[in-house]
Formats: C-alpha cells, structure tokens, sequence
C-alpha cells in the first residue's frame, strides 16, 4: 500500500463485518456442494488412495534413515538437524494425583504453516480441501488443509518438490487474510510446539488439482460427523476460522472469562526441564520401541513409509504411538436460554504457558485405570455412562498423522444439566459460550487442539443447537 | 453466582458497553481532583518522603544476607529458593548485527500482581495510588499501583507485614474486574517473567491508608508529562486499561495486523538456553559487580537497604544497574486523519514468544555507540536528531525499582512524515492506531513493557493529539 503525496491514504474498517454473514452462507450450503457433493467425498478419498500407492510398516529404530540416537542416545535426530527430535522431559507440577515425572517428548521448534484456501463460487465460500496421506492416520488418508507444510518442508529440507499453494501463505497478500493465528498442538506429546493456523481468501482462478476439492463449511461438518475423515490439521484451522459470534450475553462477561483464566495461570506452577532420553526415568528404550514400565501412555516407534503423491516418495520416521482410544468432551448446557461448554484449565507440561483451555474429559481411560475416587479425572466417569439421549455429538477423530501413530480418540459433547454440573463448577472448570471459544481462538495459548478439534465441530454445525 | 431449579440464570452483557463512557469521565478530569489536586501531589509525595526513612546504599556481593553464589557460583539466589535468581543465558539468534552472546539475567518464575483499585466519586472513577519506595529508583519514591506484590510477598516469605489491599486482587469477587491479564517485563533483562496486570472496581467504602490517594486518570496523564512521577508497575497497568478505542478505521484491518504479527513471529528464530553463571563469555565477576568486559550494557550489583514502610524494615538484595540512558520512542503520524504510531516487532531473549511489539526505538545510545552505517538501529539517529517542533511527547521514567537501579530512560512520542516513514515501512515495522495496541493490550505477550509505557501516556492523555 503506497501513497502520492496528494493521496489521502485508504483506510481500512479494523473489523470486515460483512464475513460472518459471508462464511453463514457457506455454513448454510450443505449436500449439493459447487464441485463435490457430500455424498461423493467418500468415494473420491477412495479414489484417491488408489491412486496414491502408500505403504506403511513397522520397523526396528536400527532401519531408520538419516535417523538415529545421537549423543549417547540423548536424543533421537533427523541427520539434517531439521524436523523434529525425541527427547527426555522432567516434569515437575504442585498440584493432582501425580506431583513428578518423566516422559519422552517430541521437540519441534520450528513453526510450520497450516493453510485453508477460501474462494467464493456462485456467492459461497468454499474451501481448498486436500486428500492427504499421513503414515500415522488408521486409514492413512484423511481431508486436510490446502497446505500443511513444516518449515523444513518449506525450505526443502528433504530436496522434496514444492508444496502445492504453499505461495498463498508464504505470501498472503496475493489474497486476503481472515485468519492467522499461531496455536499450540499437543502438550502431553509436543515441547512448546506452534504451528500458524491461516485461512486466505483468493479472488483469482485457483485450479484443484486432483488431490484437491472445493467444500463448503456446512459440508465440512456434515463430514466431522463421520469418523475419521477430517484430519487435525484442517479441524483446528476451521476453529480458527471468523464466523462471528451470535451471543451477546453469557454467564460470564468476556472480561471475567480473561481474569478466570489468568489467575488460573497464575495459580499454577510446573517446572518443566528437557532432557537426555537416556535419563529418563520410568521408560525403557527396546529396540522396536520407548514404552513406559507399566505399559501406559504411549510408546515410541518408527515406520518406513512409501507413497506417490508425497514431496519425497520413500521415507522412514518415528513416530508416537498413543496407547488406548482417548475420550475428549465438552460437558454442555442452555443457560438462560445460551448454549455454554465447560472448558478446564488443564495444565500440560509442554505447553509454552502452562495451561490452556480443554474441553472439559480429555483423557486416556485405560492411563487412568489405577485410579480411585477423587484420584479418577473429573467428570470421566461421566461421560462414559452417558446414553445416547444426552450425546449431542460424537465421533472418533485421529490426531496429527504425520506424527502420531494410530492416535484416535472418541469426541463428544454431552449434555448436563445442573444438577450435574451447576453453574458455579469447581475450580478449574467454567462455563463459556461458543462465540468466547472463538473470541480465544483468535489468539495464541488460550484453547487448546483437543477444544479446538470441537470448536470446529461446533463452528460447521457439526454440532447441531 | 448459583441459580435454584426455578430461577433464569441471570446472563451478562459479554462486553461492559458502559465502561469507556466512565472511563472518558475519568480521563476528561484533570487537575482538581477528588481528595488531592494534580499540584499538591508533589507536595504530598515529598511529605511521604520524610515520613518513611529510606537509605539505599552498594554493598559488594559478600555483604549480602540471605543472598548467597550457590552451585559454585552458578546462580545467585535467596536462601528460600524464592524471590529471583540471576543466572547465565546464551543466546543464538538468525538476524541482526550480533548472532550470539552471553549475559546474565534475571530468572522470576513466579507470577506477581500489579493491581490497581478503581472507584467511584461524585460519579467519576479514580485510581488508588501508592507513594511507594523503591530501592531502585533514582528518587527512592514514586507512585505505584495500589499493589505491587510479587507471590512470595503475598505468601509471606520474607515475613513482614500483610500486603495493603492485596485481598481485593486475590478475591476479585469482591469488587468487579475491569481488566487482568499477564503481561511481560523487559525481555533484556527478564527470563520469561511476567506478572498479573490488574484493575479491579469497588463500590464499598474503602479508606485510603497514609500513603495511597485517589487520582482520576486525567491526573496521572498530568502526571506522565513529569519525570520519574509515575513508576513502570502504574505505567503497565494502566496501559490495560479497557478505555475503549474510538477509532473504527486504521491503515491495516485487526486481523492483518495479527497476521502480519503472526509472520514476524514465525519468521524468527531465536535460541535460548540458561547457563551457569560462571560460563558466561564476556562478563566478569568481582567483589562488588558483575561487568560485560566492555562496559556495555548493566551491571550486577548489590543494596542494602532500610525502609520505614516496606512489608519488613531492612533487607539486602542485587540489582542489575543499566549502563546509560535509554532511549525510547514511538514515531507517529496521522493518516487519513487517524492517530497511528510505528510499532517494532522486537526479539527480546528473554520473551516467552521471541517477539512482542515494541516502540520503533528502543536503545541504550551508549551500546551501540560502536556501530556505523547499516548496523545502526533503525530510526534511532532520527530521535536523537528530533527538533522541539516534532516532539510531542517526551518525560524521564525509569523502570521497576524493585529489580534495577537507575534505569532511566528518555521516553518520547516524535512526530514524522512519508519522506521520514513511509505508509509501508520496512520489515519489522507497522503502522498502528493506540485502539489496535489496546485491542492487543488485553491479551499476553503482544506489547512488551516499553511500548505500554507509551501506551499509558497515550491512555491517560499525556501524549495529546
């Protein structure tokens, strides 16, 4: 933007109001779609994965290449220095059943890009949604965002081909922004990893290639309503996503919602320390797989991976491998005629700020087995004996394939009524509405993955109200 | 807030649309004042002065009590564990004229709170004001928040006397927040320290003790156009004040400037590792200071000292003594009619996100005196250069006397032209309105302390338009 000396510069509104009636458009347009029905997804991702020739198997750590224990087996490395490592953390917190321990850890610092293209056909937005083959997804091939690129896929570490319309994001004003926020993955699994969640609006011809198809957001959630079929990366970008807000009022104002949460974080306090794996104790490192003694949490393990449509068309890495299906839900209520969630406070050890906003049951049952009484995670049992009268939601997503192997997990949302939950909830849990998830959501370390995964949900009317 | 099974629940207005109405009110109220007009202040503060004794004196380090070098001489810290440490950093970053070095640095895990309490009088809102002393201040006293307490005063590590005030923080319910959020302090001489930023409004009776009086925010605006008046915890504080922004316009929209905030961030690659103090390069310890071998930058060295009004009565503590006067300013110009200033996004080793925005200068002229040409900070010769006629703005402050003696700084608001700045400036910088740093100011590490110095002056009409 430039201006003569004569020109009165061109300002711009701070706020597009005209977007959330814009995106209720693509919200409301759902079947028929403008390129795909939703119908027909199914049978395209299928057509796609018989294209796409992807082979993924098992492999012991001493078949990697270009990976391997370095330092005395401090750290499990790419050779290049790049993409990701393994590592030990001590973890240190003053409060729950279990005050210390060890664990190992994915660290990846470099910040990568997870971009939706937005387009409008015939007057409604439409999504770039990519068919993308991830090694650790159950069913390999899942919808992703139009671009999902690390920064050494970026740079080319791997000497890989470009990333597909990687020059929308990289550039963003060749279109428009509607969103751009950095957010947190995974804090039990990721060391302070961020990724830049974006949406870009294009007005100019952009072909689909074939792995590509335009959606609409009412599309995208009838698809969040069937298993396994949009991937994280693309859920926690449409939580991102500017629909607007329609609640004026909730049981708390947007302010006490803030002051909540800061005494939250400032109340709490875990001292977190990397480092070698070597040292870690409570984990033994066999030659196939890291696992914990007693069998719990997850184990790590590498695969050798061969596929057609990837930058590179063979490559071997670790990966995570999450022991049992976990449980992620909001607990959810009308109050004074306003739908609200109960989010928690949940602190996670590899959270940049401590603790962000879960959905209120974000757990691995099976880790919590041992557990007795107050010791059991609040409101678990809950939502396992839910029936089917009070499940407003449900269905089974997987985490990041590219990092996660086999990493699924039942979302619902459930609904409670007072004498469940009242409206004043213990410490560490509050009632906020959808429209204040969003508000957060614009900014980094406030909602975490899991809370986003059902912001999406709820932000495609997957979740109906 | 609790609700019978036959009660609506009372919602909330998400936003107080009433507040900057007040606050206005509060703003436009200079000079008088409720209970001490903006004159007698000085009178006041001077009173207190001789009400409260107060010698500050340099002691080398072996004259420390309770402060000890412990793990040979790898930290200095408190016998407790508690209060802060200094410790070693070493710092690798990817641009600028210097890719690495070492320093010390202060280590404050703990969150504290900076809380000022608000009520109104004759229908205007006035601040409860400290006339607090501090050892390192260059005039021992100057007025605080109404609470200035880090955790370990509050939990009563040094056993003195309770915190004044401090319940109306700890139990916001007691009154109603106007704003709390986490905010950052210097990332040059902070490892990741942040504090809880706190207003909060009473309607009961509350008396103001010997040392705190009641000021309307157009008061402390007259007060900012004083030197060394108004102490960076008031300063900080009332940069987050929720005075509403009246501009709907700006040259960039909310969410390009977050994108464009969120690409700096990413761009950036900052490695940052704690270390022993003994192996930090370029720095000396002796019996009385800690140097860098150049005499750059600050030093390390250690008080004693004994107060009449302080939580306990005599105490020693280090201090990092800055080298010289900094130089601190926003460059501004109206466009298309509408106030904007030139924001920097700064990489600060010791920010949690590498980033925050800073004011466009924001330098010790004496540490870069060694520099020419292209390593020179940008704009930093054009303030130095700044004529009486593009001032509009500039006063002395010094920043938290509590952890540095005699951090002085010049703090200035200069007035420039396209042919200065132009609209597009280069990497790094962007116009913004003061609305859009407020807009920010709500959230965490978005303003870093300098720049919400500025933005105190700009929310207390200290800097006019």
């Amino acid at each position: 933007m430039t201006a003569g000396l004569f020109d009165l510069p061109e300002l711009r509104a701070r706020e597009d109001t005209g977007l959330p009636e814009r995106l209720a458009r693509s919200l409301a347009e759902t079947t028929a779609g403008w390129q795909l029905s939703t119908a027909q997804v199914g049978d395209w991702l299928a057509e796609r994965a018989l294209a796409n020739r992807f082979l993924v198997e098992r492999i012991p750590f001493d078949r990697l290449d270009q990976w391997a224990f370095v330092e005395d087996g401090a750290r499990l490395a790419h050779r290049s220095g790049k993409f990701f490592t393994v590592e030990g953390l001590r973890v240190t917190v003053d409060q729950g059943p279990v005050l210390n321990w060890d664990q190992p850890i994915i660290k990846q610092p470099e910040v990568g890009i997870l971009g939706l293209l937005l387009k409008e056909f015939d007057g409604v937005p439409h999504l770039l949604m990519q068919a993308k083959m991830e090694p650790g997804n159950p069913n390999l091939l899942q919808l992703s965002p139009t671009v999902q690129a690390t920064r050494s896929n970026y740079t080319k570490v791997h000497r890989g081909s470009a990333v597909r319309y990687l020059e929308y994001f990289v550039d963003p004003t060749r279109g428009r922004v509607l969103a751009d926020v950095l957010q947190s993955e995974q804090g039990s699994w990721f060391h302070q990893k961020i990724n830049r969640n974006m949406i870009v609006e294009v007005d100019e011809d952009v072909p689909a290639g074939d792995d590509f198809r335009w959606l609409t957001l009412g599309q995208i959630g009838e698809l969040l309503r069937r298993d396994n079929v949009v991937n994280m990366d693309a859920r926690t970008v449409l939580a991102c996503a500017p629909i607007g807000s329609d609640e004026v009022d909730a049981l708390h104002s947007d302010t006490e919602l803030l002051s909540w949460f800061t005494a939250e974080r400032a109340r709490r306090e875990m001292r977190v320390e990397l480092m070698p794996l070597t040292e870690v104790n409570g984990w033994r490192r066999g030659p196939w797989s890291i696992d914990h003694e007693a069998g719990r949490y997850f184990s790590v393990v590498a695969v050798s991976v061969a596929a057609g449509n990837r930058e590179v068309t063979r490559w071997t890495q670790p990966l995570l491998e999450p022991h049992g299906l976990a449980v992620t839900a909001f607990l959810a209520r009308r109050i004074g005629g306003v739908p609200h969630v109960l989010v928690h406070a949940k602190a996670e050890a590899g959270l940049r700020d401590t603790i962000e906003l879960a959905p209120t049951v974000q757990y691995t049952p099976e880790n919590y087995a041992h557990l007795t009484g107050a010791d059991r995670p609040p409101y678990l049992d809950l939502v396992l004996a839910a029936g089917p009268e009070s499940v407003r939601y449900e269905a089974v997503h997987s985490e990041e394939g590219g990092r996660f192997l086999n990493a699924e997990g039942r979302y619902l949302v459930v609904d409670v009524n007072e004498a469940d939950v009242p409206l004043d909830p213990p410490p560490g849990f509050r009632w906020v509405t959808p429209g204040q998830l969003r508000f957060l959501a614009r900014h980094p370390h406030y909602v975490n993955v899991q809370a986003r995964t059902l912001l999406a949900c709820l932000n495609t009317g997957a979740v109906g109200w």
